[in-house]
């Protein structure tokens, strides 16, 4: 009896629906002793907009009977960013305990870096999801007059560094055994410096892990200026949001970086999204760069176990990308379309 | 009779010393109406750790004597950086109320971009520097309990946006009329919102003047892919920080970039710092780049209303760059002091 995975389809906003039907043709063409059930939820911003809402009252618990999450992208120019994205995404990382936020960034064959003589970028980014600066709480004093005061508060609990810095210094002894710590605890001396400490006392626990602490400024500087130093690095949700970015942009395109926002405890299903966003201005024309959505599908089948699969996917993506089909992001000349079809059929080759 | 400047001199930890000194001695090779009277304060981490004290208790008051501050880096390895800034830097900027960083990266002749193709870098960076992400309040819970909890509270206020809204939009108004203004307000509901509020009703003041609005992490892959669609940026404290870092490395080098911190009303000294840290890598081996320290001081002349000295200084700066007169991190082989030879020789010439 093959193995059935419940897979929930979220394709939300703009080219979200067609990157993630590249993926799932692309799941869809593995062979394997298991098979996907796909459900879609239309809980886009287009239904926001005639509904009042994203997810319905019980929209969590609805998600929590499915294996996985397959995330496309979310944000429309008439919601305000905020509404959106509290309405669906940010609500899920919290409710379901995606605790642990992967990027993994590297330069594909066939994929340039804008970096001059750079050829080689193998990061993995570990953020931090569930609390932070993304915490959620803050406010708003003497709305509308001229001394309104607005505050964000970010939050750092031992309990969520800690889970996360062991993941970290896992993911790292797996790999090289370097890891990366980002923290701003110069400027702020509070929930900075408890990041630092607890990163200090697990750092004891892995003495065969060489751990480094980087500024977050100065870190940009490093990713730019000495790529191949880095290797596994941990930052803040914010830090994270915004060092993942620079990273699948300095790695060739935004287009084809993946992220699995982790439950690794595993006791509600994980989500799986392209770091890229809705993309209104490519929304139609079949010109989206789907890599992004499809390694997303990579890391999916390997959290579920399915590695075998999984590897077959990675090497038909990398393949065709080396082989020049490419979507015009990465200059080439390729559709979504081309991609997907190039892929699927190296996977033939490949099973 | 000439003008008279008293300039407090900060030369701080590590190679800020060596790249004040550098500074003065351009300064003082500069002709005109005008003389420069500098008094050096050692308020230095290597004191502090005799003294247990960076600034003496009136230090504040002592500055507010002067016409301006001049200072090289703080930052020692054996000093908590959050002791060392809070101890000095900080509260300055914050008690003199320089409420604005001004920070301009530009790819000066003789520099490269590590961007393939790029030749041009033309922008300035307008850093909010009294509140936000700096506010300096949070607090920790529960101390070294598992279930300890560390605080980070970001204040922003409608005053302080919106007088530093004014500002970028008048850089901007005075060069090509198009800001950037960075937000994270999809995350970040409250204080960010109210940013963004602030920039949209400022930005009616200035018809003018396109704005256009980017979320911080995506503002990275702008600057990345595409540095010519940008020119002036404004940004809150922290993602201003991490913005310029990564600025000054894609414009060539982090040692050459300057910053000014201004009170812009006058009712207390500004302070003006190249924006690299203390580097004791490079101490007492005479190779530190002078040119971010020297850049401050035209930034500093020209703010004191010495324009015609300030624009010597930079001409000198950016020939000597061309000329080839450069430090390692340029890619040339030169030492401090030819560097500073070399600019004074031409202010020579220029004069
Ligand atoms: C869409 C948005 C909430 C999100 C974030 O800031 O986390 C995105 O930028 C990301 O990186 O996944
Ligand atoms: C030294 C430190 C406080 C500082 C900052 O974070 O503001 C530095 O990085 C800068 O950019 O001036």
């Amino acid at each position: 009896m093959p193995t059935t995975y419940k897979i929930a389809l979220l394709p939300g906003d703009g080219i979200g629906p067609e990157v993630l039907q590249a993926g799932v043709d692309c799941l869809n063409a593995l062979k394997g002793d298991f098979k996907f059930e796909f459900t879609t939820f239309d809980w886009s911003s287009t239904n926001f907009k005639k509904r009042g809402y994203y997810m319905p009252e019980d929209g969590i618990a609805q998600l929590k009977k499915y294996d996985a999450i397959y995330f496309g992208a979310v944000g429309h120019q008439e919601v305000p960013d905020h509404i959106s994205l509290w309405g669906l995404i940010l609500p899920i990382r919290k409710e379901l305990q995606q605790w642990v936020n992967v990027r993994p960034v590297q330069i594909l064959p066939g994929t340039t870096s804008p970096l001059r003589g750079v050829e080689k970028i193998d990061w993995i980014i570990i953020r931090e999801n569930s609390e932070g600066e993304y915490a959620g709480q803050g406010g708003r004093s003497h709305v509308g007059t001229p001394y309104e005061v607005g505050t964000e508060l970010a939050i750092f609990t031992r309990v969520a560094i800690e889970r996360l810095m062991r993941f970290a210094f896992d993911t790292a002894r797996a790999r090289d055994k370097r890891l990366c710590m980002v923290t701003k605890s110069n400027a702020q001396r509070y929930g900075m410096v408890l990041w630092d400490e607890v990163a200090n006392a697990v750092a004891k626990e892995y003495p065969d892990v060489k751990m480094e602490k980087m500024l977050v400024d100065a870190m940009t500087v490093r990713m730019v200026n000495n790529p191949d130093s880095l290797s596994t690095i941990v930052a803040t949700n914010l830090h994270a949001d915004i060092l993942s970015d620079l990273a699948a942009a300095l790695g060739g395109s935004i287009g084809i970086a993946p992220s699995s926002n982790l439950n690794p405890e595993r006791n509600f299903p994980s989500m799986f999204e392209p770091i890229h966003g809705s993309a209104f201005d490519l929304v139609g024309k079949g010109v989206a760069n789907p890599v992004g959505a499809i390694w997303s599908a990579v890391e999916m089948l390997n959290f579920l176990g399915e590695t075998k699969a999984g590897d077959v996917l990675m090497r038909a993506m990398v393949k065709v990308s080396g082989d020049g089909v490419r979507t015009r992001d990465l200059g080439g000349q390729a559709n979504t379309k081309d991609v997907v079809d190039a892929i699927v059929k190296e996977i033939g080759h490949l099973s």
